[in-house]
């Protein structure tokens, strides 16, 4: 570890924003080291370079925080995946933790050892079978010495507290996400009363993490938040959204969209959208700011420009970028100087390029099919009884 | 030079297809490594392992070339830049060809030094002036020994033809590539025309990348087919695209809608566009496909997944991609494992998941800030022949 | 009166439906009878001709009540208009009523005289003054005897009181519908609260009308049913929507779209829409169902076609009108023919044929001239508080 | 005949605009009187109220043309009906020339008595045959004295030649107009060759209708008018379009969208584009300019009001319609006031309200089903001159 850099807490606690890294899963799908479906980091072990240069450039984009990459490299989910691998669970676990490390030394990053949602849990293993498996990971980050703790990519906040108790042994801080939307977790508690539990816990930081687009989980934190404090706790926040509109999914996000997982790419965020999201995120209390599915390092550049005025300074990878478009201000052609401005990229309202494409799908799992579903109905239907009642009445016709 | 590979016009001859390597300029950019509006190359001296890394990437994904990251890399276009850059030309020239070597060594994959368009044929510098810049870069390509020459992204034919007559003193076989559409160059060259010229000069090799989206290069690139045929002469030919739905583009391609650069994410194609597009230009006679501004590495895996037939082989970065989404067999949920097949995606379309922006824009250029001012544009595919080649073309898929 | 027909409350008592009929201000004013702005209803004595065939098209799409062309038509907002009229209020009042009369009697309709809300409350005229001004119109409605009287179109529930308790005096059944959504009237009284207020003010039948569309007014009025029989009180429920699709609305409706009132068109219902609006306001206990603005008569067919079954018959007009387009079976071409089902026109999702359009609107109102007020927020802004928030944040950029 | 008014050559000899009327059949349809499918025009004899009132209306909204209801009246058409009916072709079309001439002698308008294609000539019937049948017509309009004639909605030339040549034999002046697009008639005549054809056999006035949207037409009948001079004749030329937004139509029109007949709603032009559509076709040189299918009286009203300046005059119906927007200037909101000026209205997009809903469909016949089918379609419009004179349009307004 490196002993000149303040901790996690010591940041939070001084009201420092902390930036977190991008969507590793995602980007290294597109780059050609994920296979989509599994989603397991074995590349961590089998192509080290390609995880070590997407570290660099979260770093580079001004990222506080490197995750290492062993996102669903619990032994359950390895094994379960459909390819065998040829690697053991600690040998990625340890890959992992070393690249985060290398990276993170390189400039003022911490590193975090990172558990998610397992198979056993969904099988229904008992909380002694389920933390066993949390701990093998947890044994890596402890003899490798990451620096806190992440619990993250969980939908149920029962399996989270469980992955809270287990890492709080390690005498580490501990932060734990759901991926949830404002409905609650998929037994139906609440945001507030999620991030209660998981406070209860032991969990320092809270919030939420991928399934649902920035301004929904700014929110979702935001209702962590009045739990906290209504159940008279303290707590810091945490949010890592995706970089995909989502505005027409259900409860369970964007898994049940049509477009998941090939053909996302209408919803990707511009870097503007990442200056709205940044800015709402830190108004809202929120200190911990990342991204998850769908994050390239450029997305995470523009949070820490928006906050450049607050942090006091800007990222490594902004000598390769003007604010706000500066960089076209020499543009041969006028009417391309003249988009070198704030006011044009905030105003835009970018075209799909796809006449035949709506503007919002319906979610797979409502099992809608009918033209005339229209918006109000997904407006509404965000309570389980309204699902059901969408469900029940689209089989009617 | 790697005397045990064939060269790429033994291959085009051959009839084998040549897979082209996607855009640096913009997966940079993204990367943090890039600066949009300069779109210099000195990364590749400043940077190496980024763009290195970029370059496996696409090595993986199936490329059979490795272009040298030189775009707009001549000594007049980086003077002219913002930043002043502490590196010469020849130093970021020569560290682009090691680099591209270096990872065409780790494959089956030859390297082609790349050079543009310049800012002294668009001041209006003679022959002489403009030939003696691309000539500062091609000594930097013989030094290095790259496999053959690419000039690439002009605007005007007259100068992509000075180009080729400078390469051709080097005795390697030489492409070139316009970036115009059906309209052909900027002086209203027809892209027969073009085509023509360009062949006459030398180039055994002729095309067309960047400005527009795949099926529009690909009709250009048949037009020059067809010039080329009518003249009685021979070439191979190329295409390497954008990879953003481009239908409302004027004669300039994607600089004038109002997204360039900062906003263009909702026209990003998807890996399933890939196969229509790489099968287009197959079957239009194209050998030499590959991609330009957009070309993430997953794209050109899907180029070559679509061509694995006639190639005979997957790309090594198919080891983490099941073919038309049969990754997602073992999902959990019933309907997303539904998703795990061709029909699927091929049939979907997906949403923006912006419902306050449309499906088209109406290109800087034109002037037209009307609502209504759309309707001519798109009402002009209108010949029994385009209407005959879209039904076609339909039925294939 | 009809001595022959049931009135209004024993069809209702007894379980049947009642249709209405649909917007003869919207319908007239694009017939050219009707001056936008003002939207007074002088072309029932000017026009009786005009006015006389669109009762007729009603009344023959399957319209059980012929509402007097009243809208607007107290004394004060006529006096209040631009164009100053030859005609008195009792004039106009009393043509309305003759035209209503004799189309009703060509078939099973019954007369309802309307009365709306007045200029004279909005600028904070007394119980007392507004009241006269209702009594004025009413005085005709008795002198004609019209079979009973609606208040319609109010978005304070205190002015829609007083006109009930007025409209009482006459002995005659009373309905009233505000043109409020599921946020409440323009005092935040909800919607369960103004129709407990009105039932006590002595209404048999509240509902809603205008402002909203249809799915949106069904839900409200379900609301409103829920507060009346949560208050131990009875009454009947009815329900004239707009025929546009607005989900794209804040609290003030449809007034505050930029597409209002010229620009519309996009948003107009299909019929098929009102095969599904008709079933869900019938399976939410609504008996009155009828239209407001935008209604045609073919809208309102579709209503009486969807529930022909527990009506029992078909409307006059359905002679030329094939149940979900089996008029088309005996096209030539075998693609149009395969149109003639229920489930083609259910499923299709109809094109706008406007590329440059987007699919939702920013409502003026909220002062969002941002370009990623993003959906969200328009989906959260329901709350006053909400919307105030909304529009404080707009300020700041 | 009137002998007071001047006949329809008298007036575009002179130069005057002549503004047509809008679509009977379409309108009629919705107000309940026409079955779509059949289209056939009975309601002429069985509700001679509904077809009179609405000949009113188009009178006016300006038109100078009342056309005689006789739409697919021709005998063979009738009887091919799926209902059969209990009128005779004589009845319907001496009922449709009185209801005509009563309402033409309201106001400044002619009579104008028309016929249409044949299933006659569909099925292979001679020249003899088909002749007969449009002979049996013109008895009744000669008998009723028309003031002259139109033969409407032809897809074929061959056949508009044959009721051209027998509508000469009244000695009337006599229009001709094809439903077809710039790709030409089913036979695979060219607009010019068309129009060529007309006049010489003898149609004094020849342009197209219905089938494809305003500019589309206007486009087609420019490329008659072209034909025409270069073939050294002479005519007049009129237009009656669709009010429906159709660029994704192919050569069979609007018959071939999904959304015939009955979802076309959203694509329903608003006032403001008929303003654009009434300049653009005085503009190239046509001086009879109205209207078919989906033209309601308030479309022919913004006609009218758009070639006031022209005319000298504004319509009837203008008095209840204040010149862009200006009825709204009385409002109460500002931001409702604000829209009360020509700017907004012409710059407004309006949204579909429909998120679920593209903004293009594939027509039928096109067989295409696939998502990403659609590039080539949209990206015609690519030569300079068709970019030049959209670039003008844009200016013009």
């Amino acid at each position: 570890m490196e002993p000149t850099k303040k901790g996690i807490l010591e940041r939070l606690n001084a009201g420092e924003i902390v930036i977190g890294d991008g969507g590793f899963v995602f980007a290294l799908e597109k780059r050609g080291y994920v296979k989509a479906g599994p989603w397991t980091p074995e590349a961590a072990a089998e192509h080290p370079e390609a995880v070590r240069q997407l570290h660099r450039e979260f770093l580079r984009a001004g990222a506080n925080v490197m995750q290492t990459f062993t996102f669903y490299a619990s032994d359950d989910k390895l094994e379960n995946r459909g390819n065998k691998l040829t690697l053991t669970g600690a040998q990625i676990n340890e890959a992992a933790c070393d690249l985060a490390r290398e990276v993170a030394n390189e400039g003022d990053a911490l590193v975090a050892g990172g558990v998610s949602q397992t198979p056993s849990y969904l099988s229904c293993k008992s909380d002694k079978e389920v933390k066993a498996i949390f701990k093998k990971q947890l044994d890596v980050f402890t003899k490798k010495n990451v620096d806190f703790l992440i619990a993250e990519y969980f939908e149920h906040v029962e399996e989270a507290v469980w992955a809270v108790e287990i890492l709080k042994e390690s005498g580490k801080p501990v932060a734990a996400t759901l991926c949830i939307g404002r409905e609650g977790d998929m037994h139906g508690n609440s945001p507030g009363d999620c991030a209660v539990k998981l406070v209860k816990a032991g969990a320092q930081i809270v919030g939420v993490n991928c399934h649902f687009d920035p301004l929904t989980c700014v929110k979702t934190v935001k209702m962590m938040k009045e739990g906290v404090e209504k159940a008279g706790l303290k707590a810091h926040y945490m949010v890592q959204p995706l970089a995909y509109h989502t505005p027409d999914c259900n409860c369970q996000g964007f898994i049940d969209l049509p477009e998941f997982p090939f053909a996302l790419e209408p919803r990707i965020l511009t870097r503007w959208d990442m200056h709205q999201y940044a800015r709402e995120a830190y108004n809202a209390g929120i200190l911990y700011i990342g991204g998850c599915c769908g994050y390239e390092p450029y997305h995470i550049r523009a949070v820490s420009e928006e906050l450049a005025p607050e942090r006091g300074f800007l990222p490594a990878a902004s000598e390769k970028h003007g604010m706000w478009g500066a960089g076209l201000e020499m543009h041969t052609k006028p009417w391309v100087r003249a988009r070198a401005r704030r006011d044009y990229w905030q105003n835009l309202n970018p075209a799909s390029g796809r006449p035949l494409c709506p503007s919002m799908s319906t979610p797979a799992s409502w099992g809608v099919t009918r033209g005339h579903a229209d918006l109000m109905q997904q407006k509404e239907a965000t309570t389980k009884d309204q699902l059901k009642e969408l469900f029940d009445r689209s089989k009617n016709h």
